[in-house]
């Protein structure tokens, strides 16, 4: 396993350091002794809200404090609590005549060094409160809860009363009752590894753990390896073993990734979670996002906190520190899509010539696919010739439907056709060629100029120009000879002059032949500029 | 590899369903066939703004669909493409009079699928302009650069104009503006693994790689596994290759998250960053976060966009999408540490008893050293002995300094002493014990009164009751004694009954013991109970 680290020894300094370039976060200046970090302009006139912990779980602790949240965060080294002196040193640092609250989560270290920092800060004449947070269901609820990520939530509520100005009194009880009615659960199909002699996983691949701690601590139980939809369903079984029975209660969800799972499987794990029936009671949703991580852990947890109309402003109001983030939580919904245009709403009408050319070159095409698939499997993937063999099949097809009597709407419909039923790079660019052609046609009745006017369009999408050894090697000459007023069978030789110099062409940043050497490509065409050779050869001949 | 996923097939819609918990998004209803994420309250009268591409990047695209960004996203398949039809969708759905934008990353696919939708849409009478970002400057300037996650900027900058209700011309020409200021370079440590069969990495545990892209594309060059700093160093020397040399141009600095990396590793990054000289001329950043991933890559982007008063507005705006997030960017600061109290702050004053006692615990607590740590050694971690003497070595050096005469006084340094000097859950006990102690004796003179109330204050914090097989064992039942006004023979006998109550506890939530089986915990005390007893036994014998 290898990690963007320097040392593992610095890993929680630095990461402060780089959390610090952030001009509204400052920290006490017997740092790295002491890590408390701090909005830099403190209002001793309001509660400064505290909370902090063993490090390792970012961006909690330090990474919610800003306006609107934490005053400050104390930080301990990776999974261990912060010194008394630290906690002091932060209480000190930031409380004003109201006093101050901590913000704690359920275990033994953070409770005895934030609870003597409290004590002895009291013993100094600060007012201290302080809300001790145990949400994982995961032990029962007759011993004693965990704190996990549901914390955050405590952090939001006591950060906007404390801003609008309320009381210590006010705050605390507000914060504890919070506390109280959050529930949270963990799920890992991996555990956290230590940046130091990271160990395998005690997981096997077939194993999951339900329950666990944000510290290493194992699940409570192993389960095994399932679907998203699975094992969502017994992380909220769970969970709901522990909620309030009532069915019009409201929720918040909390949805935490606890380390390295990606978005589109939190989306995924979300999808999972909407499709339960307790979803319909959830209302809003913070994350799915990194809200409080152990370490690289591959898991996330779910906290629901029952909803009361006090707590909507001070959930929805906003705040300074980027990782909180709310919005409402709903069900999928669709509208209409729009209606496409037909691929062929031009009146069928008749122009023999422009027919039995169309038909002789779709036969053409379709005659050739063997050979060209040849020399496409010396210089590409080897079904240049099967791509074209297949649009000369879709030509013969609605060859009697085409609006053969208008150059303009022929040349849209044969674009058309290209884009939705040939596909590849091929397809789109010479239906993108055609589309323009066509457009360009309306404008003036041209068909040189309006071929030349596709062709720049396929060149300005598609990237290549003349001598990278693509088919505009063999269609820019032909179109401007054309455009010139050149016969047909000028024009054909111009195209075969341009397939066969791409015989000479032996490096080339573009399409099909980019990734080969010059020895593989020498003396062979691009199999779509002779195909483009051929059919000239094939109008001459008409 | 593990993943929260259902299967493989289904990971782009699933993971869109679940981005559609967001009440403000919504779909066209031929999803899955078209994967068009757009806003739910269209605003015709403004121009639309549409991103998109392959899938394996969330949050882009469809995470930044959202008021003042993107008016809809579409989306392929896992790095692949989305359809014609799909783009063409997109840009009916949500286009009215003054027409739409299309930020298209610099791939052939993109760029000719949503190249052809834009010639479609025209033909259909829409005003569309196109935009390519090609931010990646790995491939060198002469040739096709790739779009990475400097898109974003382009996002922003076109969405704030377009909720500004600009035009679609002054739109396009600012977005292709900014395109063409932004400078990105992405490092890997392991590239994405797709959810089906992932494969083992090309990288050996030695290396990284520079310049790679972000569908799997391997890097431009494989260099050594090195520290955080390095990395960093290197992915900016290249970059500067490529930036303006003017020393006072501004930057806004873009940190992307390509994965899997931990919110810790991020903040070292930018700490590394932060070390170089290119950080003094940045003024802005947007994460570091998952902005554009590839999967689940171990590895991060930096980009860089020349900063122009123009853009300010435009970057700095609010938006709905929970995935942006812009700050400023600065230098570290720190303020002015709290003086802490002193541990012994109060005058040396004379209780000859008091003082004797303080001597006499001492010498017994060193004393016991061995015989503690060996019963710790059967039911704990074999140092409560050594934990126990080094508080009395301690209390032997300040014996001559105390405060004897004032009583609370007394309590609360020994409260400091055990904080600062012992450590360890036991010393943190002990000292909010003493300290709690002191505070009540200052409101009321009683010293067994005062002992209850510290003991009620370790309870607090500590979690442990009577009965749980710790020092409260022995502690309570003196303590209460001691309030209850009885002698000290009398309180050192309640002592010794409760520790050796202990041997017969068997069972445990708290403290060293918790871990261990009933059969190894019989008949042997708590080593915390029993130097509480021995201390009262002392304190009776003199």
């Amino acid at each position: 396993m290898k990690f963007f680290i320097n040392d593992a020894q610095d890993v929680v300094n630095e990461g402060i350091d780089g959390l610090l370039t952030d001009p509204n976060l400052t920290r006490l200046d017997n740092f790295p002794e002491v890590k408390v970090v701090l909005q830099k302009e403190l209002d001793k006139n309001k509660v400064a809200v505290i909370s902090g912990g063993g490090s390792g779980h970012e961006p909690a602790h330090a990474g919610f404090v800003g306006k609107g949240m934490l005053t400050a965060a104390v930080c301990g080294d990776i999974f261990a609590s912060p010194s008394v002196d630290a906690v002091l040193s932060a209480i000190i640092a930031t409380a004003g005549e109201k006093g101050c609250l901590l913000i704690i989560k359920n275990y033994t270290g953070d409770r005895l060094n934030f609870g003597l920092a409290a004590e002895q800060a009291r013993e100094l004449g600060y007012k201290v409160e302080t809300v001790i947070v145990g949400d994982d269901i995961a032990l029962g609820q007759e011993v004693e809860q965990r704190g996990l990520a549901g914390t955050v939530f405590v952090h939001k509520v006591a950060g906007h009363l404390a801003e609008k100005g309320k009381s210590l009194d006010e705050i605390a009880k507000t914060a504890q009752k919070v506390a109280n009615n959050i529930f949270s659960i963990g799920l890992s199909l991996e555990e956290g590894k230590k940046f130091q002699n990271p160990e395998s996983s005690r997981l096997s691949s077939s194993e999951a753990e339900l329950g666990l701690g944000i510290h290493g601590e194992p699940g409570v139980k192993t389960i095994d390896m399932e679907k998203a939809d699975d094992l969502m369903s017994k992380a909220v079984e769970k969970l709901k073993e522990y909620l309030p029975k009532k069915n019009n209660e409201k929720f918040v969800l909390l949805m935490n990734n606890l380390g390295r799972v990606t978005p589109i499987e939190m989306n995924i794990l979300l999808n999972s979670f909407q499709k339960l029936e307790i979803a319909r009671q959830v209302e809003y949703i913070i994350g799915p996002s990194q809200l409080m991580t152990s370490l690289n852990m591959s898991g996330f947890s779910i906290s629901l906190l029952k909803l009361n109309e006090g707590l909507r402003d001070s959930l929805t109001s906003e705040v300074e520190p980027v990782s909180w983030s709310i919005r409402k939580f709903g069900e999928n919904s669709s509208i209409e899509s729009p209606d496409l245009p037909d691929t062929m709403p031009f009146k069928p009408s008749e122009n023999m010539q422009f027919k039995n050319a169309i038909k002789a070159v779709a036969e053409e095409l379709i005659s050739l696919e063997n050979d060209l698939n040849a020399i496409d499997e010396k210089v590409g993937d080897g079904d240049a010739g099967s791509t074209f063999a297949t649009a000369g099949k879709k030509l013969l097809e609605v060859a009697d439907k085409l609006p053969y009597a208008n150059t303009a709407e022929l040349l849209i419909t044969i674009g058309r056709i290209l884009a939705r039923e040939i596909g590849g790079s091929s397809g789109v660019l010479l239906s993108i060629m055609f589309t323009g052609a066509g457009n360009s046609y309306k404008e003036e009745s041209n068909i040189g100029k309006a071929l030349m006017s596709g062709l720049q369009k396929m060149k300005d999408y598609g990237g290549a120009k003349e001598g990278d050894r693509t088919m505009i090697d063999a269609l820019q000459p032909a179109f401007s000879a054309l455009e010139n007023g050149k016969k047909i069978d000028v024009v054909a030789k111009k195209a075969r002059q341009g397939a066969d110099s791409t015989k000479e062409i032996s490096s080339t940043k573009f399409g099909r032949s980019s990734y080969l050497s010059e020895e593989s490509l020498k003396g062979i065409p691009d199999p779509g500029a002779e195909a483009v050779a051929i059919v000239f050869e094939k109008l001459a001949s008409l």
